[in-house]
């Protein structure tokens, strides 16, 4: 068993699968996104059987495609998609993976003739509070350094293999997460999770033009941020200034907000601007 | 139609495909590969029904796995599946991706509980001569600059995103390949080829311990080229080193030895070190 997923609170394998709308759970050999992760993804919560964020996560994927040269899909089509694999009365999470498709060649090379692929997933979640919302959670520092390409930053891209080294480092169950540095020794993000930090009252989040993704809770929260007045931008943050940080907290829309109450060896109590940020978004949709 | 792949003779699409030595053209839709990646490739020549340097793509494999933490596969299943795939008198080249299987969790973490898949492809190869091999070929530079990490560096990982947006910076048929620069300015490779510069008879190539792929054909000229008393060494090269070098040539297992003849608007003259090694290597199966 997944004590790690179990606390988060997502089933392990998807209740449904649909490529391009098809009720099948099968994807071509030849398709790009196997060979080469070329595409992006999204992981969506939906509660009550609407998607939260359904906005922001279309105009993130619209940049991806657009960054990476792949035909935009059609935002009716994927509503409808999204919609149907949702449950009506439940909470769930999506996945939707958009690959340039089959290969029309060999190499790495495409056509631009290729039509994009949607694989969407539907995992079920249980229900009942997150321990870790409330409590905060234990995080390490992961020893992998990211990589830095301006081209790839931001993106929701599958080239995730960083990542999964990354929390592959451990297995102790009690440890939810690892901050990851950039190579260069800029904090930049979680493994599968934005990094917020408090200091005297100020918000600060690393910027995400080099390497990390741009996480659609971690938009929230620099919106509602500023729209309740708080001092919050995107910043270049390095490991001293992660260690003086009165308050630090990760971001992403499946667990909403997380305080972190052990960061390694030391302990961080979740304070007054993290519990302030999780009551202005817990109810959000949009 | 493709004159880039045509030209250097692969055919665009599979003429078979097995999955876990089973005849079928898909995959699970929850393959880690697909997801984030997770796997590594090899792309193999087959000459007369044998793989040729069979011994150094299974090391390399090995290395992948071990270095991912994947179970590496059985040799043996590995063999009887890259002959039952390879044509008898014929050349093919085959494709042999391995990822570490079905997601058995979501998210990043691998349960370790996973079973890798196997994916083999193998594509025709169209007969006569390369004019590439022969006259040499035209090269540009990319924009694209690779990312470093010394965690995946010399690995052919799936996580190819930089490879596909380097090689999508062109269209123009004529070009063969771009060379690409680490971020931090070092030389590393083609998109889809090692280099090598020669310089006053000396023969260097890039390190790829930051980043690029440590590839066979690579290896084997460098082991050739020190066999047969040639100074040979792997180095960090710059763009004036580059400049200044006498001949330049790629590798890879498919195109053997490509002499660069143009590079960006520089012309030069396929040299005797290339065509010295293009001999040596040319009839090598091991």
């Amino acid at each position: 068993m997944n004590g790690q997923a179990q606390a988060a609170g997502a089933l392990d394998v998807p209740e449904r699968v649909l490529v391009d709308g098809r009720e099948v759970g099968t994807i071509d050999a030849v398709d790009r996104g196997l060979h080469f992760g070329d595409g992006v993804f999204e992981t969506l919560v939906c509660r009550q059987g609407a998607v939260r964020f359904l906005e922001l996560h279309l105009e993130r994927l619209r940049t991806g495609c657009r960054r990476l040269g792949l035909p935009a899909p059609d935002p009716a089509t994927l509503r409808t998609e999204l919609r149907a694999l949702a449950l009506p009365r439940q909470s769930c999470v999506l996945k939707l993976i958009l690959t340039r498709g089959s290969a029309l060649r060999r190499g790495y090379g495409a056509t631009g003739a290729e039509r994009p692929r949607r694989v969407l997933l539907r995992y079920g979640l249980v229900s009942g509070t997150d321990p870790g919302a409330a409590r905060g959670v234990r995080v390490r520092i992961a020893r992998l350094r990211l990589g830095e390409n301006p081209a790839l930053a931001g993106l929701k891209h599958l080239n995730r293999l960083e990542n999964v080294l990354a929390r592959n480092e451990w297995h102790d169950v009690r440890i939810a997460e690892a901050l990851l540095f950039s190579h260069a020794g800029w904090l930049i993000s979680g493994t599968m999770s934005n990094v917020f930090l408090v200091n005297e009252g100020r918000l600060m989040t690393p910027r995400v033009d080099r390497c990390g993704v741009a996480g659609v809770m971690r938009r929230v929260v620099l919106r509602e941020a500023l729209r309740c007045g708080l001092e919050a931008s995107e910043a270049e943050l390095d490991a001293a200034t992660l260690a003086r940080a009165d308050e630090v907290f990760l971001t992403n829309v499946r667990i909403g907000i997380w305080p972190i109450r052990a960061l390694g060896e030391r302990r961080l109590v979740p304070g007054p601007v993290t519990r302030q940020l999780q009551a202005l978004v817990g109810d959000l949709d949009a």
